[in-house]
């Protein structure tokens, strides 16, 4: 018994969308402890998904299909599934329902297209689609052996909810998933992922949990992962690792699984009951977005200023021209002067501000490209500046995220101090 | 003759690492117009390597390998590949002395393991690796047809600079690479996929040039891809092509290949000479974050105010207090009222603004999450609002997104028709 994941879209044979489902469902498919030996990729074409279906079929007895579920004419996955396995498609009222409120919601009439959308193969079961117009299907099939067949669509939010939502409940009920693989992984800010593998070396020699690190940008990853019966005794077994390497890294570790240094820092507002207001240059607004991405970010997060022109950094946030002019905009006294500010007229306890040269262009030998500074201004309006050169070879995308994040991971360190 | 892409790893398999190396090679066999229409993912395990190769032989001709090259037990792809031929490996010397210098080079002496790396297929050729210890080969094989194959190591920069030293001035002596595919895509707004490609289908029939649709977050594209021997010939195909759809879609076509609604308003601003601010509720800062994306956005991005509490809407904002209270934040007046505030405020020609419920959290029966109002106050100082409503099943991110990407497209049609 073993999972086959197969993609289908010709637009992945053309390289024009990288494969992230495949890893999705890879690395689910091992917490489920369901085995998977093949991955493999064709194209919108029927009689190609007909031989790769004869072949998963021989060797594996679980097939996982994403792509090719739209309502466009080189959508094929269902209709391929369903001839190969001799099925006559059926509409489904169900589906159309469902197409039909989704259209109608958007103020939109549901097109003759998408009725293809609500054939299934006789016999099979609806794996439903929160957000898109596209199901997928779960069918299991007697064909000398039994054979389990799952379809998702391309869209991996579609895909990921579907799964979540469907597919692992219909998977344990049939036994998959007794022995889980269980992870919990800790974030790391302020240190190389060099150096502190260096620190936790002596870990990464064990099976069970296994100790195993990822670095991502700006930010470095530990991943302990147990294998158990269940989730309570995996946590029994990664949690004396999980409390060592937070001892080892000190204030480096900022939080566990999905914690966000945005969450984090949300989360250390909100338990000191102070407010955040940000001022914002190179980053045009990133840093609040990053913020108010948490739900009940209202609850610290009042607001900000983009002061991008130098016109709204004097007139709406009251920099001082002459600094603005002796020292630049991007300087640690207009820095300050922008956290200070941004502060006391929105009327918060803390206010961050960015300023800096995100490039590609407007660097000099000075001032180079990646040069930032942060400010902080904290309740008792002592200012704090941080000066960073995140290089010029970086990207101006890049740049922009490694200046929000290390601001949020500055404004972490001065709440867990203070 | 097509090509076959066998990506080699256990860590493919257990999804630690996203396969990036297909879509590179993939990308680069369109660019040769060597057909490719499967993909397989393998372990490191040498029986179901030999099922692989023999799968690939049946369909394929040119078999491209990426990993299992490296130094330790459970690299095998060299010896799967020359036991399944029935031919013995012999160890290459250039190979030795390569691995020992760039051994020496980092003062370090050759290990053991390492000669496990200079085995190769009698009769197969080097593909030699500047910077890795692993090299890869090129062998031709007669096995009833011609089957070449080619293998790489499974770090993509040495796959790459492998590939492009070696692999493609070799199938270019093979005869390809004389005939390329060439695409362009083309973008558009407010329109639904099945929508469009109901008013393009006669296109979709088309051999050369090919028309497909692709649907991604709020937007909707159309490949035109031609097969040509250059990329003027390609591009001669392709433009009539682009013009018939361009007729067809009006204003809901808005740029192609690069061109994003962030870098296409920007243009519009700049052809104008006129300037933009924004008033965020929602977005926080997302609004302003895309259009600060692009390098430049300076010339006509001034900033903006992020008004997430009421407080700073009437403090800062001016917005109206009585207006808050009457109508709620989520109103189209308190809408209108951002965006003329935040350009007179601000001295722009345009200002923008946005207000609405991302969720999940916030909504009910009246404004349910997902509802957004959108201003756009114009030189005139005319106010337009544009009322959206997302889904309540959408998520946070998708629903900020969608705001910041449906205000700038309001903002471009205003752009275009005034």
């Amino acid at each position: 018994m073993s999972a086959e994941i197969i993609c289908v879209g010709t637009e992945l044979l053309l390289g024009d969308i990288l494969n992230s489902n495949s890893q999705y469902l890879a690395q689910e498919l091992a917490n489920l402890g369901i085995p998977h030996y093949y991955q493999t990729v064709v194209g919108d074409n029927i009689d190609r998904l007909h031989q790769i279906i004869k072949i998963a079929c021989q060797r594996s007895s679980i097939l996982i299909f994403t792509g090719g579920l739209g309502p466009t004419p080189d959508d094929l996955t269902t209709e391929a599934i369903a001839s190969y396995f001799d099925t006559p498609l059926e509409e489904n009222e169900e589906i159309i329902k469902d197409i039909r409120e989704k259209f109608a919601i958007r103020g939109r009439e549901m097109t003759k297209n998408n009725r293809k959308q609500a054939l299934i193969p006789q016999g099979a079961n609806i794996l439903p689609n929160l957000t898109g117009t596209a199901p997928g299907i779960i069918w299991n099939i007697n064909k000398g052996k039994k054979i389990t067949i799952l379809t998702f669509p391309g869209v991996p939010s579609e895909m990921k909810q579907m799964w979540r939502d469907t597919a692992v409940p219909f998977l344990k009920s049939e036994g998959w998933g007794q022995e889980i693989i269980f992870s919990k992984m800790l974030k790391f800010r302020g240190i190389g992922e060099s150096a502190l593998a260096e620190k936790v070396s002596h870990l990464f020699e064990l099976t069970n949990p296994t100790v195993a690190p990822y670095a991502s940008k700006g930010e470095v990853k530990l991943r302990i992962s147990a294998k158990a019966k269940s989730e309570i005794e995996a946590q029994q077994l990664i949690e004396p690792i999980a409390s060592e390497i937070k001892k080892i890294a000190g204030e480096d570790y900022f939080g566990y699984n999905e914690d966000t240094i945005a969450s984090v820092v949300g989360e250390l507002l909100k338990q000191k009951k102070q407010t955040l207001t940000v001022a914002e240059s190179c980053t045009g607004g990133g840093l609040g977005a990053i913020l108010t991405e948490i739900s009940g970010s209202s609850d610290y997060f009042l607001g900000g200023i983009i002061s991008y022109s130098n016109d709204v950094k004097i007139n709406l946030l009251g920099v001082s021209e002459a600094n603005l002019v002796k020292y630049g905009a991007v300087s640690e006294i207009v820095a300050k002067e922008m956290a200070l500010n941004v502060k006391n007229k929105l009327k918060s306890s803390y206010g961050v501000s960015i300023t800096g040269i995100a490039g590609p262009t407007g660097g000099s030998t000075d001032k180079p490209v990646g040069l930032v500074y942060i400010g902080i201004a904290n309740p008792e309006n002592e200012v704090f500046s941080f000066r960073y050169t995140f290089g010029e070879k970086r990207s101006r995308d890049l740049i922009r995220y490694l200046s929000s994040s290390y601001a949020l991971d500055q404004l972490r360190r001065q709440l867990i101090s203070s």
